[in-house]
């Protein structure tokens, strides 16, 4: 029975892309479960994928394959890898993640082990890497452009079929990390950035519940939100409101409205935590 | 084996909520066909999604799972609900409809025995309604904006894997729903609104086939459409037209074009039908 | 074991018209895996969803179905059809198209047997061409406006489950086809057009990877573009640059930018290749 193979991308479906990725996979690891996370990262934007793929995991299946392209370097000198992890689940069970080494398997790595400044990171006991090389597993012509179809799929496919780890290409011991998602201690306030705007206008941000004082005011993008509700509806209608949301992460909503449109605040936007 | 689950919500696709639903659906159920009707009914319309949900009903397969989420209310009072009823094939097949008790699965109920005015009403004969209370029924842990994922789609998972309807919990007299979709009659004319609008900028109304006088004008934002055609390809190009699309409703079309944009008419926007 | 069945449209997501095909195919090809392709072909778009559907081709599994719906002409005289065509693998294993006789379908025959100019041609040898006639092929009632539904995926449903090909209707010796796709010779030049903007805002043109002279610039909406570059990361962050994409097409993108956007092009615009 082949494992699960679960999709992030920021390839969008108004392309063939994705269609063709699955087309792969379904021909060389038939009966493989495909779920799609997301395919609407916003092009380019690995910190956003790491973010989306890093809340999405405790609910994902596992064994499993995870299969993420966001892939601004595709064909340059960044290293195609697939990473061996522990489910966090402490069943014994493994994910893998097969992508680009660019930041994007960050997920891959627990917080407590990811370094404090991107960039190369050693491997942690229990994890590994291993370059992908071995031409077995890929499609016999690689485009310069398509390594989601020509390489990362076909490897992924190998793997949900039980194909032999060890076998795709030399062990690595760095991989590109993030640091932990957060927010960032400034005096007694707290700076973070917008990570994720979602489909209703809800302005993610990267500052944890953990980190969050008993009472607080925002400041974003000239706005300042003085109210915290636990959800939606606590909130009055048309109202800019904090909450915590299904991700553990501080977000800015407006009941049955769009926080985003609002605020005119957009991924990437400085947000400044301050306690009252 | 698992019954089809089919999806109907308002999470759009950009982010993971979708993808994490289905990771659910996929652990707890496993190979039930997960069929998406859409993700993309507009935030918070749960009228829209009701229609939406309407006009599919029958085309979907019986036995079978609906899992429908638009919930502006989550978290508060408003109850997660499991219906059972009968598909209306004559089969004696069932589908159970699991979402928020906001009107939202009134297609549950046939149009003959939903009230004149929307809000809570007495159970039909025939079908069934319980609250969400078993908390085997759920995810360990519920969030305060997520029952989608938490408590709507482990619910869809055990009814689809064969799970014990009566064990959810305690029998409801009442469901909120919405009256039957269609025209209200102002002396001789019929006023609608606009309940959708589609992928091509069609206009869907609420105006039922069967309302449809021999001859008609329809006012909209300013436009009267006098022309009423069987099919697109029967307007001269570049023209709006007026027809009765695939689910029996009046809608209005530009062929080839975008009555939409043509007409600068939205969702919720009132027609005038008047006979001629 | 049904054969898979490869879904391109130009449905869109946010209505249920996908997902009402789907649940056609569900419960007439129980088992049948679902690919889909895309559904965001631009809007009655023949020529985009062709190309499209050629590019994807050689990556789609066979035997296998492909349900291909761009039918501006639905309900009209357009003739709805069946094409069985041997794959180019080699391997003796077909593909079925199903879908209106509008050009859609063009790739189903190889670039060498298509006209010079658009139309109506006679089917090569090897190919078959049924009209879609049998009544027991499709739902119980037609609709005049969903023939996706209707009528194309029950035909779909039933090649997947093995039904008889000729069963389906009456031979056709001829096909609705486009010319090859490609750059058209002006003296030194090459004119051709955009054919797709993908979710990068790369614009992807009709000219072919054989038809490109060792050096050469671009002309588009005003923009001349002199640099060629094999990957996206071999131009400078912001510029634009021609690259053969993975579709073998010449394409213009700005590396971590939208090339659409920056020069203000869009699918159907001409583009001038000169050699220098």
């Amino acid at each position: 029975m082949a494992l699960p193979v679960v999709l992030l991308t920021d390839f969008g479906t108004r392309d063939t892309y994705v269609g063709q990725v699955k087309a792969v996979l379904s021909a060389r690891a038939p009966g493989a479960p495909l779920i799609d996370l997301t395919h609407e990262v916003s092009p380019y934007a690995i910190d956003e994928g790491a973010w989306l793929l890093e809340t999405a995991l405790p609910f994902l299946p596992a064994p499993a394959v995870v299969l993420a392209v966001v892939d601004p370097g595709v064909g340059s000198e960044r290293l195609p890898v697939a990473v061996r992890a522990p489910a966090s689940s402490g069943t014994g069970a493994v994910r893998y993640f097969v992508g680009p080494d660019n930041a994007l398997l960050s997920p891959a790595v627990s917080s407590d082990h990811r370094p404090a400044r991107p960039g190369p990171s050693p491997v942690p006991e229990g994890l590994a890497v291993r370059a992908i090389e071995n031409p077995a597993a890929r499609l016999e012509t690689v485009s310069a452009t398509f390594h989601g179809r020509d390489l990362f799929a076909p490897v992924a496919a190998y793997l949900a079929g039980g194909g032999d780890y060890e076998s795709l290409g030399p062990p690595r011991e760095e991989l590109t990390l993030l640091p932990p998602f957060g927010g960032i201690a400034e005096g007694e306030a707290i700076r973070g950035t917008v990570v994720h705007v979602d489909r209703y206008g809800n302005l993610v941000t990267t500052i944890r519940k953990e980190q969050l004082p008993d009472a607080f005011y925002l400041d974003i993008n000239g706005c300042r939100i003085a109210r915290t509700v636990r959800t939606f509806s606590d909130a009055p209608r048309g109202q800019l409101a904090c909450h915590v949301d299904s991700s553990g992460f501080l977000a800015i909503a407006e009941r049955e409205g769009n926080a985003a449109l609002r605020t005119g605040a957009a991924r990437g936007d400085a947000v400044l935590l301050t306690p009252s």
